[in-house]
């Protein structure tokens, strides 16, 4: 049976309410970015009185539109957001993503009443529907998005469901930052009618989502979310923030979303029982989904690390420790391998410290050795460096242009060799560059994740161990 | 008394050893980076064949140079240090870096042994040095940098003293990424001269010095450090990583600066007798000594956060209460005032949920009740955007040039007049936007920090309240 979720996230035509001439309204905001997302459906501006926005014909209400609208899209006032809808009712749309606020968010009665009159009229009419009070979807298999943000950076395998509408596209600018990208996002708003749970149910069939992050507030189906995240877990790693957890926290998410939020250690318990792991923020969290999106689980707890340089070498080693992990002192044998590989004055234990050497073809060679000894369940890498350190050096010798121009061409080679080496187990680079260094956005590209700093490496490397361990467990229970 | 690391720090001239005309050794790369740090000063190659690197005429030795050497730079294979350095002890020559490797961080015998050696040549001469196995210093105030990595963002009020050479350079991308930078730093290596205790002391002199981090794997003068870093921490605030407390982690350490590290409950005894705030990891000390450097110590606990956003707004209430830190409700009459001063749909409670508002002028005017209502000890800010937001909109709507230009004209009007607002108690903004966000860009410039996350903002604000009460405690302490 299919999600009532798959016809919202990809709808071949789109009715938008709250759209007009005027650029700073919400509606017109929040239609620019359709546009410019690149939907190639249909889009039927509704509005009373104008005749034309952007370039689209407008009609007067649905049913003057005359094609099927597979989703209504309703950025209005409070006050006309129950009428909008019944017209979309009678004229036989039955998906909507209500993006009005002014519902059950509200510290009053009033709110509550309300939207239980837009749950009736959508019960009446058979239409499911996501919000009120949120900021729509982002689907990059359509490819289109319906949020406040422009340009998100599209493509991967990240879904997000999340209670916060800010937190599905002001994640775009730190998603672009790490050289990662967005799949689908929901923002479910109040969760009047679908929630989390149909987001999880609906994630589960999308074969394209390879790891699920959630941001909770609340949990309004306890049940339900357990067993429908267990069910996604066995397949799929979810991630969850849950903030709210105490007093000023529950207060602000009363307001928020509605919800009275529980207290920690009830969604700690909450979360592991669902096979949830738990992120301690949003940071840590969008770290987690694109390790996890991009590498295989960790099937045991022994992490090397290669590094030219002792201070990320042993900041790798204390915090790889501190998270639970190990790592191990290597064999003789192997030690005498890595040995033949790299400079005399290298280390070679674990973590490897190379020290300074301008050999980065050095890494492939260790971490091949690394894997092929069995003595290793995933690595990482500390010192891997573009063509722009070269920056300085290139303005004192006019004679560099051709080494470092072997160099550019040698990298992706090397860099992709690196990556496909590590295939079967995971593998991160610590590295404080950005992506204006060409080798980090080369590794980025290749789906080798770049983290900016050792207890970050260290979080999701143990993400990986969890989920391997969690997989194996849920997989298990089931039978 | 003068800090031996004074002349170190501000040299006139610098002789270095190790350049040559080939552009991938190491101290070719040095003296390059040196130059192109802007050094005023004069630089004196020496190298037993070379006539002339990078246009500067080369000596033999440093006895035939002929002026005065404030400081010589050893880039030199180990065998040939001790050499080396008797000759500078005979040209008169009294501060040194010795940046080569191959000492005590050896796990042999031998290494020390050497080290013993050029100690001695040291104390014969009377020449004070950094080192061994150190990447040397940056001053900003000079300006000049000896290190490998090209194009330290230099300025603000940060020192660094670190055994980890790459640390002290490695930084930079993270602080441009920031909106920071850095003043001085110092890579000790192997300490066996001057070490973290010296430079503890030599930053308590330098005025233009108003936060200190430290990246530490051991201390190897326990007592000293406590009263210099104390006497320091009264002053300015001090910041450590400590890494090297667990098996892995001090095996790595040993192999590094050849230091047995010592248990992490251990050093989490001592830096709090030193008055050091132990930060988790480089990440947030160095978010942690962006703030300190840039506001005023937190001298309450009642932090106000404004966000036009729920998500985001309870993530900071959350992550602030969980820090330690209250996001108190506010009084009737606070409330009233701020209910005056935002739009219908606010929560004002705390934190202030502004929902959907295009209006950024409201952050100051509410900024400026809540901090003249003395119910608050500082802000954080959720919610400011720059012209880049107008990206999508600007291509559809040819006449919104004009608003567009309006508001990169008001912009740093407005973003000037906040971070005045916020005079006296700190001030901090959360967004997930970069520097390629002209607003983002005009609060860093301001000296307003702006960090990506909740958590992060609310660790920081606790770094600025724990050291207000520090520095309370160690003045009452010296009476």
């Amino acid at each position: 049976m299919s999600s009532p979720l798959k016809q919202i996230m990809y709808p071949s035509s789109i009715a938008l309410w709250g759209a007009s001439s005027s650029p700073m309204k919400m509606g017109t905001i929040q239609l620019v970015n359709l546009l410019e997302s690149g939907f190639p459906g249909r889009v039927f501006p509704i509005h009373p009185e104008e005749e034309e926005i952007l370039g689209l014909k407008v009609y007067r209400s649905v049913q003057e539109v005359g094609e099927p609208v597979d989703l209504a899209m309703l950025v209005l006032p409070t006050r006309v957001v129950p009428e909008a809808l019944d017209d979309c009712g009678r004229a036989g749309v039955r998906r909507a993503i209500i993006v009005s606020g002014g519902f059950k968010e509200l510290a009053e009665e009033e709110g509550a009443e309300r939207e239980k009159g837009i749950l009736e009229i959508a019960g009446r009419h058979g239409i499911r529907l996501i919000g009120p009070n949120c900021l729509g979807v982002l689907n990059s298999a359509v490819p289109f998005s319906t949020t406040t943000i422009p340009e998100p950076p599209m493509g991967g395998g990240i879904a997000l469901a999340s209670q916060s509408g800010a937190y599905t596209a002001m994640i775009y600018p730190v998603l672009r930052r790490l050289g990662a990208s967005i799949h689908q996002t929901i923002s479910v708003g109040n969760e009047a009618d679908l929630d989390l749970v149909d987001c999880l149910e609906y994630f589960a069939e999308e074969e394209s989502v390879t790891a699920v992050g959630l941001y909770i507030e609340t949990v309004r189906r306890p049940r339900e979310f357990i067993s429908a995240a267990r069910a996604l877990a066995r397949r799929k790693p979810v991630v969850a923030v849950y903030v709210g957890g105490n007093e000023a926290g529950s207060r602000s998410s009363l307001s928020h979303t509605g919800a009275v939020a529980g207290e920690d250690p009830l969604y700690d318990g909450l979360l592991s029982q669902a096979g949830v792991l738990r992120a301690g923020d949003m940071d840590e969290m969008l770290d987690w989904l694109w390790v996890l999106s991009t590498q295989p689980p960790m099937e045991g707890d022994r992490v090397a690390v290669i590094s030219n340089s002792g201070g990320p070498g042993t900041s790798l080693a204390y915090h790889l420790e501190r998270a639970g992990l190990k790592v191990p002192l290597f064999s003789r044998g192997l030690q005498e391998r890595l040995r033949g590989l790299s400079n005399p004055l290298a280390f070679t234990g674990n973590p490897i410290d190379l020290t300074f050497d301008t050999n980065i073809f050095v890494f492939r060679d260790l971490l091949q050795a690394l894997l092929e000894s069995e003595e290793v369940d995933g690595a990482v890498i500390y010192g891997i460096f573009g063509s722009d350190w070269f920056v300085n050096l290139r303005k004192r010798f006019t004679d560099l242009e051709g080494l470092v121009g072997q160099l550019r061409e040698a990298y992706p080679h090397f860099l992709r060799n690196l990556a496909e080496t590590a295939r079967g187990k995971p593998l991160l680079v610590m590295s404080f560059l950005g992506l204006d260094s060409d080798a980090i956005a080369a590794l980025t590209s290749l789906q080798v994740p770049v983290l900016a700093g050792a207890r970050r490496c260290a979080s999701a490397l143990r993400a990986l161990r969890d989920y391997a361990a969690l997989r194996k467990r849920l997989s298990e229970e089931a039978g």
